[in-house]
Formats: C-alpha cells, structure tokens, sequence
C-alpha cells in the first residue's frame, strides 16, 4: 500500500544551488545546518539531485547541462552508483549507505534523484540484471528516452524490466533512502508519439518500494503533471510537479496560481501536487551564476504563502550555509508552515489577473484562514466579503489577524480587507468565528 | 453555500423515451409509479426534459429535433414557460407550480431541464427584465449560443444577466423547482473560439440558486466534461456529465469504464460524475421509434454495476408505464443501489481491453466489495488477487457473496475468482474481513 | 470559371482610417487623389470596408465596434443598403450605383465589404427571398454565426441559400461593383465545433459571381487562411487573408516572415495569399485616435519589400488626402510594384531569428532579384551566397542595383553584401547574369 | 539545384513482398522481369527497401519487425554497409556498386532505403568520421530517434553532421545509387517534443546530394508529410509520402481521396506528392504471410486511375516474378501511365461520401480527361455536367473514350454519365472538344 504520510514533505534539495555538482561535504554541511536551525519548523528531507553517478558532471557546462555519452559510476548489472571522486564515502560498493546514515544520525531523512530508465550504456553492453540469466538489453526500450537527458533508455513492462526496478529500488532501500525524486516520469506531453513508458514505469516504481520493506515517498518529475492522469499519480506516487522547472521570475511565479488554481482539490494525504522547489537565498552557482534570488521580499511571502495554504511541499532551493537571516526567518513562521500539514484544506475563492483569494478551513480545529494576493504591479487595497466564501459558510468573523506581521484586524460585518503591496500577499487567520442566526 | 446531499441523485428522467414531446399527464404516470414501486429504492426525482416550452415541439421531427425559430411559450420578461397546449395546469401564468405540487404530494422531487442562456427572441423584441429598465438586449451576449439549438443566447456577466438568472431561477423555486438540468453549459469543446461563456453562466445559477431560499440541485449537461474544470464543478454544481449522450450501445458502455477511470477520484457528498441515464426499459418514442433497450441483460448488470461502483447519479430512461419485471428487479436491488450512498469510494482497481476490476471501500462501515467486468466478447474466468487492491490492505477475505445471484464463493489465499459472461459483471461483498498478520 | 487576373490587386481601403465609419463623400476624396496621384503605379481598387449599411455606425465606439442588435438598412428581401446617412446618392434604392460609377469615371474599379451570411434580422422577421416563396429563415443557418459581429446567420447550402446569394452578387454586379472582400469567411478555427458553413458559402459566392455576369474579385478574410484549405481557396477565390488583423507593430511584420514562408508556392495568377492592408501614413480616425503610422522607414521599406517579393494584393490603409511625401515615394516605386506582376516568383532562401533573404525570377525576362531583411534590432552586415539561391542556378551576377536607393554594389564570386539597418531590407536586381560554365 | 525530373518516378520496391528480408538475386530476378516486361513502359528503378545492412533480418519475426541491439553491417566510420550475407557481391568493401551496375546494365536504374541519421553504436563507440579527428558521437543527436526502429540516432546540424552526411552520400554515389528513399524523415508528428532534427536533416541530405556529382531521386519517408511543411519538402525533395504505410485496403485506399485532395496543386515537375506503393498481385511474403492482393479489380483500378490522375509515383510492391496476367495488363496500360508525365495538371471537381470527380488537363496538348470514383458499396450511376469542371472551361466535348474499356460514351449537352461498380473508377479521354460559342 502507498505510503500515506499526514503532511506535505519538507526539506533541502541540491539542484538549485550546485546543478548536477554537489558532493558529499556539501550534503553534509547542508545536512548539519538544517538539523541545527530548521529542523524543529518540520524541515527534515536532504535530497541529492541529478547525476551524483557522473564522474564529469558539470566539467563542459559552457557546452552542455548533462554530458552526452559522459563518464558515469555503474555497478555491473547496470545500476548507477555515486561517482566516488565526489561521494568517497561511496567507495568499495557502499553506495549512498554511509551518507544516509550520517543523515539519519542528524534526525532527518535522506533523499536522491534518479532519471526514468535504465542505462543506455547497460543495455548496450548487455549487462546481466541480478539473479537471473536476463539483460539489460531486454528491460530496455530503446524507443523510450528522455527529451533532455541522454543518461537512460525506458524500462520495459515485463519481466526483465521488473527485475531490473526491484533490484534497483531494494539497493536504494539498503543504502536506507527515504525519498526518490523520479525525473523524466511526470510530463508525457513530451513524449505524444507513443504510449508513454512512463506510465506503466510509475506503476513499477510503485510496487518495487512496496516490497522493499521500506517507507520510501515517490516524487515525480517535471511538470506540468496532466490533471488527467491524476488519479494514477493519486495511485502510485507521493507527489508530482504541476509545473514545470520554476525558478525566481515573477512571471514563473505568476503562473502557479492557474496551476494551484487546477489542482486545488487533489491535495490529500499521502498526495501533495507540488510547486517545485523555493528559490530563495543564495542560488546558481553550479550553473555558472552564484546569485541572491531574484524574488523580492514580497514576492517571497507571496511564494510561501501561496505553497503553504495550496499545501505543497516545501522544498529549499537555497544553499542552506549561507541563508541570511531574512530568508531564515521567512522559512521558519511554524504558523504558517501548519497549513501544508494534514486536515487544512486550502481553495480558491477567486481569481483575476489583478488579485487572487484562497481560503483555507481545518475541519477539525475549526481554524478559517483567508490569504489576498495582489497580483498586479502596484499596491491596492484588496477585499474578500467572508460571506461569499464556501468554507467560512455560516460563520462569522469579527477579527482576523494576520500571520506575517501579526498585525490584528477587524472584519467588520464579514468584510475582510487589506492595502497589499505590489506582488504581495496577506496571510489572516479569522478570530473568534461564531455560528451565524 | 452549495448543496451537500449525502447520496447521489436518483429519478427518471423524459427525454429517452419522449424526446421533446413529454405532456402533464405522461409526467404524473411516470410519477405515480415511481412513488408505488421504485420510491422506496431511493428513487425520488422526476424531471422534465427539454423544450417544455414549445408548442410546436416534435411536429417536424423527421427535419428536426429542435425546431428553427418555431413557437415558444414565453413571458413578458423573456422567460419561457411551460407549453400550455402540453402542460394545461400551467395556464394562467402557473408555471410548473402544479404540477410541482403534485409529484411533492407523492412524496416525490420535481425537476426540469434548461437551456443555459436567454430566448433569441427575448433580445431581438428588447423585452424588459423585471424590475429593472434593463432589457434582455443588454443581457444576451449575441456571440454566445449553442451550436444544436436554435434557442439561446448566452447570457453576459453583467448586471442585466444578473438580473436575468435570478429572476429565473426565483421563479422556478416559486414553482417548486428541485432539480435543474442545464443543458449547453458543460462541454465547452463545443466553442473554443472564444471565453466560453457557460463558466460564469455556471457560477450566476449557482449564486442565483443560493439566493433562492430552496434547495435546488443543478446538474450540468451535456458531456464530456472536462477534467481540467473538474473544480468549477465542484464549487458551483452538484452533477456533470461526464459523456456526451449515452444511448443503449456497448461501445458506449465500454468506453463509460474510461471515463469512470478518468473521474474516479472526483465523487464527493454534492459532487457527482453524471455517466447519464440509463437506457434501459421501453424507449425511443418521441425519435418515432418505441422500441426495448438493445443491451443485453448482461450488459444492464454490467451497467448498474459500474453506475453505483463509481458513485454516478442515476436516472432511468424507461418509460415507467411499461416496466418490464426483469428491469424493476434491476432497479430494485437495495444492496447494489446502497453504494451510491455517501461514504462509499469506488477506485478502478486494473483495467486493460478485456477487463475491469473495481473496488469499494466504506471506511465507516469496513465494508469492502470487489466488481470484476468482463470487457471482451466471450465468457472468460477473471479474478483478482486482493493483495494488490489499495482499498483492502491489510485485510483478509475467506469469502464473498456476489450481490446480482446471492452466490457465496470462497476468496482462498485473497485470490477472488469467477467466470463472467461476455459483457457482464459480478459485485462481490468481501465477508468475514479480518486483519492481517 | 473563376476571374484569373495577372497582377495582384492594388488599391485602397477605408479601413485602417475610418474603422465602420467612412461616407460617400470621404470615399470619393480618396478616389480622386489615387486618380490623379497613384493610378500610373497600378493602385486602382477603392474599397468600402465594413457596415456601410449601420446608419449608427460608430455611434457607440467606446462600447462596441459593433453595435449588437443595431440599426441597420436593408431591402424587403432582407439585403443590406448603403447606410443614405452616409451614402446618400444610395437613395430611392440605388444602392452603390452611383458612387460605383463615380469611381469608374476616374478610370478605377469600386469595391465593398461584405459579412459572410444572411442578416439575423432577416431571419427572425421571415423576409421573403426574390422570385420565390421561400424566405431567410430557410436560408439561415441558425447555428453559424460570426464570433465577433452580430449581423448575420450563415446560409444554408440549400435552394433558399443559392437564391439569397445569386440575388446579393446580381444585385452588386448591377450597382458595378469589381471587388468584393468577404469577412467572416476565411478563419474556419473559430468554429471548430462543427461542419464550418463557411466552406460552402465560399463555394456559393463563387458561383454566384460566375452567374452574375461581371468580373468581380473575391477577396476572403479574415486570417490566418489555413494551409490545409489552399486547394479550396485556390479554386474559389482571388485573394485570401493569411493573418489575422494586421497592423502597424514590429512583431507582426516580423511574424508575417513566417505566414509568407508557408504560401511562397501559392502565389498564382488568380491566385493571391494576402498580408492584409498597408498601415502606413495617417491611420486610426474611427478608432478615436487619428496618428501616425507606428512604424519606422526602415520597417516600412521592410514590409513594401515583402510584400512585393512575395506577392501579395497591395491595399493601401492610410487617408489618402492627407499622404505626405515620404509614404507618396514608398507607394510610387515602379520597380518594386512590378514584382507583383504576373510572372515574378519570390522565394524564401533562408531565414532565421536575425534576418530573411528572399530571391525573385522572372523565367520569362530571366530577372533575378535578391532581398536581404534584418530581422534584429541591430544594423548588421547581411550576406548572400548566390550559388545557394536555386533560382539563380547556373547564373553569375558581377553586379548588383539596390531598388531602394539605386545604389550599385558588386557581387564578387556571387557573394552579395551589404549593411543593413535594424528591421530594414535590401532589395537587389542583379546584373549582367551569365550563365557559368 | 534539385533535380527536376520531367515525370514521376516509376519502378518497384522490395518491401511489400520482403520486408527486411530481400537478397541479390531476388533484386536481380526482379530487375530482370522489368527489363523484360515493363520497362518499355515507363518503369525504371529497382529500389531494395530498409535494413539491407542487417545480418540478421527477419531472424526474429514473431517478436520484431526490426531487432532491437541487432547485428550490423558498418565500415570503420560508421557507415551501414549492405550484409554481405544476403548481397554477396558487396563482400571486400564493394558496397552496392556491383548490384547497382547490374541494374544499370539492363538500361534500369537502382534505389536504396535509408533511415535518418547516424547508427547509435557508432555513436556509442565514438567511430572516426572520414578525413577528419571528429567522430560519430559528435555527429549524433542522442535525443533524436526513431519511434519504431533502433538503429539510428539524428544528425546534428554541426560539421560533424555535414561530414558524416556528405560522405554517406558521396559513398552512395560511387556505388552508382539513382535513388534514395530516406525513412523516418517525412512525420515529424511523431516527435512533437522538440525542434524535430529531420528538418535539417532533409536539407543536409539535400546539400549532399547537391555535391555529390550524380543526380540522385530524394523520397521522403513516412507519411503522412505535413501539408504546413509543403515548401520545405518541395525546395529539398523530389517525392514525399502523403500517407502513413499504404496497403491493400479500401479504408486506406478511401482515405488517399481526402490526401490527394489535400495535396492537388502541389505536384509539379521534380516534385511529387507520394501515394505509397501499389499492393497489387503477389505480396507479403517476409511478414509470413504471402497472399494475393486483398483489393478486387475494381478496387485495383480505382487505385491507378487516383494515382495517375493525381500525378503520384508508381511503385510497385509485387513480387515481380510471380506476376499474373491480370496484375501485369494493369500496370502496362501507357494511356493511362501517360498521365504521370509533366504537364499533366490533375484536380478534383467535387467529393463527397459516395462518389469522387477528377479531371485532367494538359494545357501543351490540349488533352483534357475525367475521372469518375464511385466511393460506395454499391453500383451507381455517376454523372458529371462539364460546364461545372473548371478545367473544362469554354470547350464542349461530344464524346468521351473510357480509358480502361476502349468503351466510346457520348456526352451530350457536356454531361458525361456512366453506371460505376461499387469501389470502381472510369477514367474518360474527353473528344473532338470544341470551343463553345
């Protein structure tokens, strides 16, 4: 059975910061500063991002992102390892065991990405898959490879493919692996020539860390996510990318509003639509670019809020060593963080292209909160008639107050209202609510 | 606030078997016998289908289903009323007031069926609204009508469209109104070229329904919705169809399990999937052609399995006059009908080309049930290891009753297995649950 | 058989300038000045474009374009009449007779604006068809109408349809009318929701031209035309939109790059794919902001350029009475007007983000031409391999003439070069070719 | 310049009898028979279809069509080189040059099939390209492949991929190659994801062939070729398939009506729309099934009057050696093949569900033809009024010859009329035209 957790996943992924770069000390260094400073708000996952098994990685980057026919770790029955010169823990076969427990003994979870497939190199070199006298060759399905990425060849729906993910799954479950960002699984809308692979090698993703013996959350990678698949990223996966790479552009940030907008009633437990990772902080410098982000402090608040009342996870794109104390204290309001976790049920109430409001109601607390988003270039005064939303049906407010600036104000006569700078959110928890009539 | 009703809506329904042409006295007929022999099933609705309004309905019907500018009943304010020459009760301004009365008397609901939009004709003659000096002119939007009948002009989010649908809406609530199927607003794939204007036409009923003081449940046609809206639904309807205009014809059914596999995860309390009424019985009259459903009684099991298995609203076709006593055992099983109830979440378990499988949970009760569907030609044996079903984890089933027979089978080892005939379908309910380990 | 002219058309329309509002009197005044100032360059069409029947036209400009529901002049056959507001020597029913001859007695051709359809009107009062008993409404097409103007139904292809329109076309030929440009005809995806009337209309109007006994030019709007429906143009009609609305903005002449590239082999004698009107000079008056042409002289050398090489009709959008010497000049070069002549086949050698070389041959004079467009927004230095150019195959030029300015350049060993500024073009004649070898 | 032949292309092809399976003396055995028998009328090239190159070809049929990792013929810069295996003369580097002088010898001329691009185990093993330290890696695409066959990666448009193209096509050359039928170059809808490499790689291929000293046929493969694409196909190629892989089926043969509409004016000298082979007589035989042709006679003559009328190249898929008496009358009618040659301009007058008109001009000769299709299931009467064909315009025609039957109709009053089997054609020769008036 999917594993079911009651609230959004929330930790450290290395892509934003290092690219395909990042090492076991900066894992690590990351992994001890959020243990330190972030872990008692909820943030505990340490995600490893792609191609930890290139030697080369990052060695051509004024030419290429991912190498073409590059230099990678691989075991022989065609499993990708970590590249020793930049894992060395990893040396003599451990794979990521000792820097998972390293993570583990810090009390967080660890985390790796890994792309859809099995290697290109593997099946054309015919490896033999574990226990048994089939091939790489035979899981492969050399009409399936990724669009962006030249690391892998499809799996096959059949026994050698089987096989091949159970084998690959049970080795990450030994090395004591808690996450698995899939890449190259989520937008099939690459992929319209065929019957996508991805689909059935979702299903088999699935079922291999259901035997492994291990609770393992399954995210999906890119986006956008097709809402007409949801129900099969409901089945089998923990969460999915309803957008593709987001970065720290108004315009990117603009956008996830139509997308939460679409996936605003399939935030569940154990099903988290997701955002895509926070660029916040000091960001880029395994693209060539180390950088402050480039969203203002309002457009931050806007992103935090609009990730925590939709419910997404919460994933830290900034390299964590060198947070400065605005984006730390931004990242740890425990009262806003509350929402992403289970029984607050975020919706849109409305939405133009000047402002957007969400609500969000915790049926067993009895909590109502309201969020007004400005999404125009100046600051306006932006209102919500607490009477026109669904959730707050039949009560009535006679204060808010609202969870930035812990600011306290009236809502006279149901009407909630607010000057917001431009690209900026408020964030108001409704206060002594009572039974109308 | 929306309507919440804990089970999803069941009735009969006049447009299988009468088309356009359904009179008063068919309407009470109907209703009489459903308050006798179905009422204490479930079934409660009677509803009106199209064009009550028009005089002329039917009498060119080898040239047309819906006359062009033919002969409408209409008030002085723009809002069609029922065809006197049909419906002699509503003479003198009475609307479906007494006929309203009537199926209330019975202990029955009364429903009728709309086009989304203004009459054409209200805006060329420039008819007032009511209370207001706006005319229908200003509330018809004259880029927006429907591409199969000639009716209608959309109606514009604007002051005059306001007045319009809550001035409507007030009227049929004063008649006695429960049900509104609106027609012309749900597949928007009809008018790509432009803002559809039937997503806030769906949001004026809603608010004109909230302001009506009655309860009023609006359905939404025709189909196939789309997905990506699936949370306009939700918000402002209680039914969507998910197909466009099911008839009794196998590829209809077969591709009925696609789209019960797309919405699945979508039914909630006031939140139903329509896979549309049921052809079953006498049909086809008002098309000039009266005559028995052409589905086999396998593929009526078949039908009513997955009908109450996925949670859709039901609504019978069949003139009820002429029920046959194998199509009211049909529609008369308790046990089978109960899944329809809040409560009960269905989830397609597998399905391929030749077979469906079915699950069903009821986390208050435990209850579990298991549908296998034979999708192919011939008879064949299907089972299903209940291990593998989501909704059963952790629980063992020695045996299982299948509710269409009564038969007892045994489920050894979680392996439930039966031979299905071509079309068919058996619903099993898992006995003797008990937890594992 | 259709009208097979050997030059595309040149003239003017009243568009760009008067939006709906043009009168008699205006029209006239650009007629004489294309008499006396252009006609020795080929500008011969003077064309009323659209709802010279709306006495109110523009009455309500900052509402509507289109007034719905407006006041409209028509005969007892439900024909749409000059406005006699604004064209009065239309009086007592002679429609555009007068001014028609007005314009031939200048020694130009006269053409009108039409709406794809039937007035709504016509329909709903039941007008009765000439020399027939049947009427609109059984012409109309209910169900097709304009996404945009509010005027007019479809026509069905039926006997009423045929009749309504071989009476339209009669009754233009009798007023004298050479040109008819067709809106609402030509961008079938707007209506994809059905079988687009569209298709037969143009068929209908084409044969009703052939009936009517007088060349007259059908020019199809608006765009883009689809590539997929050339064949259909082709046999029907002289001229057909492949853009949308075009106006005087730097991104849509850079993307009209790309529409000339789809249809370079579709330009034909008879046969014209159309960039819409010229909007150069004094534009804007009936849009409530009389100004300048938005583009600078090197993007207007750059559109001329196009056009011409590629082939397309020439309609100037400026008011004409108020040229200033400059556009005069633009609008006067013999050498580049030609290139629409019969004969001339441009074609696209290369383009990319930067820059655009169009060649041109004439197989009967052995003329070879050369346009070389910056696409950037930087003056940079373009050049030309001819030995690249098919259609100089076998052909070396020693030299060159710039048509713009006269300016002589040499194309040592076939390569041409030259600076050109941001968003200007070049245009070669080249000299002396010999054959090689 | 692109080789402009003055007709289209005639001759025959292994596939549909061989699959991947043909040998030498099979080509020759066949090159033999149309020397003999056809050669005098018109038929001339000898084309060996795809994977020529492949050891194992058709080893594994019951699983693959093409066997994926399979076992290659390559020189040491990664060029496929025919298995000496099945094409012994090829043996000791001699490529195709032996076959090809042997075809020339019977005054024929020889084809090969290729895929797009560049063998991904030349890739893989990083094979020098000739003359040059670049190597096959850096001419691969490693994101660019084939949905259906794994031997190939795209080309890059780089040096590397201009180097490796150009020596390809010189080698093929040498060889003696007249035509190349490049696959997986012509549907670039199955690969949506991205900028589709085939683009370019047309115009490498194009380019190449341009240098290589010898006029070499290019034919694109598969269908269907995108009608928004046309110039591109038309500037580089002299054939392209309009259809997906065509076989002896009447909905396939139904649906090249609605093709050859689409493509009509588009066939001119060098430039042919391509219909696909004819599946006539003798086929099937390397798919394990050889059979007869499925299409009846009149199907098979509804076939060659479209594809003459039309202007397609003729291919035949028969095994030639086993060529019936029917079959071979069929393809040696030279008054019908005449119309395959140059100046022959087909169109389609009208189409609808139940019948097809074609007509026919040669405006050097004065020739003008009629085709009638009847497209139902059953005999029909069709007519046609000449005045209505646009081709015909001005000329009466008092008599008519059908080309198949010898058979004189008259054609009084310009109405030509013949009863038409079910899926038959008659293909008139119009006579003693006269102009009218």
């Amino acid at each position: 059975m999917k594993m079911t957790m009651k609230k959004a996943p929330m930790g450290w992924n290395s892509y934003d910061y290092y690219d395909t770069t990042v090492n076991e000390e900066q894992v690590k260094a990351n992994a001890d500063y959020m243990a330190e400073h972030l872990k008692d708000c909820g943030w505990e996952y340490v995600v490893v991002d792609i191609q930890w098994y290139a030697k080369d990685a990052g060695s051509m980057r004024d030419q290429y992102q991912y190498i073409p026919f590059g230099d990678m770790e691989m075991d022989e029955h065609g499993r990708y390892q970590p590249a020793v010169n930049r894992f060395p823990s990893s040396a003599g076969g451990k794979g990521f065991g000792p820097l998972a427990d390293y993570v583990h003994s810090l009390g967080l979870k660890f985390g790796i990405h890994i792309m859809r497939g099995i290697p290109r190199l593997a099946a054309h070199r015919q490896l033999p898959l574990p226990g048994t006298s089939l091939t790489a060759a035979q899981a492969a399905d050399p009409a399936s490879i990724c669009g962006w990425n030249t690391d892998m060849y499809g799996v096959q729906d059949n026994e050698a493919g089987r096989i091949y993910y159970d084998s690959l799954i049970q080795m990450y479950a030994d090395w004591g692996v808690d996450f698995i960002k899939c890449d190259d699984i989520c937008d099939s809308w690459m992929y319209r020539h065929e019957g996508f692979s991805g689909w059935h090698e979702t299903r088999m993703l699935h079922q291999a860390i259901e035997k492994c013996g291990r609770d393992i959350v399954l995210s999906l990678s890119p986006g956008p996510a097709h809402i007409d698949r949801a129900w099969q990223y409901e089945k089998y996966a923990n969460m999915w990318r309803i957008t593709d790479d987001y970065w720290d552009r108004w315009d990117l940030l603009l956008n996830m509003f139509e997308r939460c907008e679409l996936w605003q009633n399939h935030v569940a437990d154990g099903c988290y639509p997701d955002c895509d990772m926070l660029p916040l902080g000091r960001l880029g410098k395994g693209f060539g670019q180390e950088r402050e982000t480039h969203f203002t402090r309002e457009e931050q608040k806007t992103m935090m809020t609009l990730w925590c009342i939709f419910g997404s996870p919460l994933m830290i794109g900034a390299e964590l060593t060198k947070l400065d104390e605005w984006t730390q204290w931004l990242l740890t309001r425990k009262e806003i963080l509350k929402l992403t976790e289970g029984g607050y049920a975020g919706r849109q109430v409305e939405r133009d292209s000047r402002r957007a409001v969400w609500s969000c109601f915790n049926e067993e607390t009895g909590e109502r909160y309201l969020a007004l988003f400005n999404l125009s270039d100046e600051e306006q005064v932006l209102s919500c008639d607490c009477h026109q939303v669904e959730q707050f049906a039949g009560r009535k407010a006679p204060a808010a107050r609202e969870l930035w600036t812990g600011e306290e104000v009236s809502a006279e006569a149901g009407l909630l209202s607010a000057s917001v700078p431009a690209h900026g959110a408020k964030l108001f928890l409704l206060e002594n609510l009572q039974k109308e009539g």
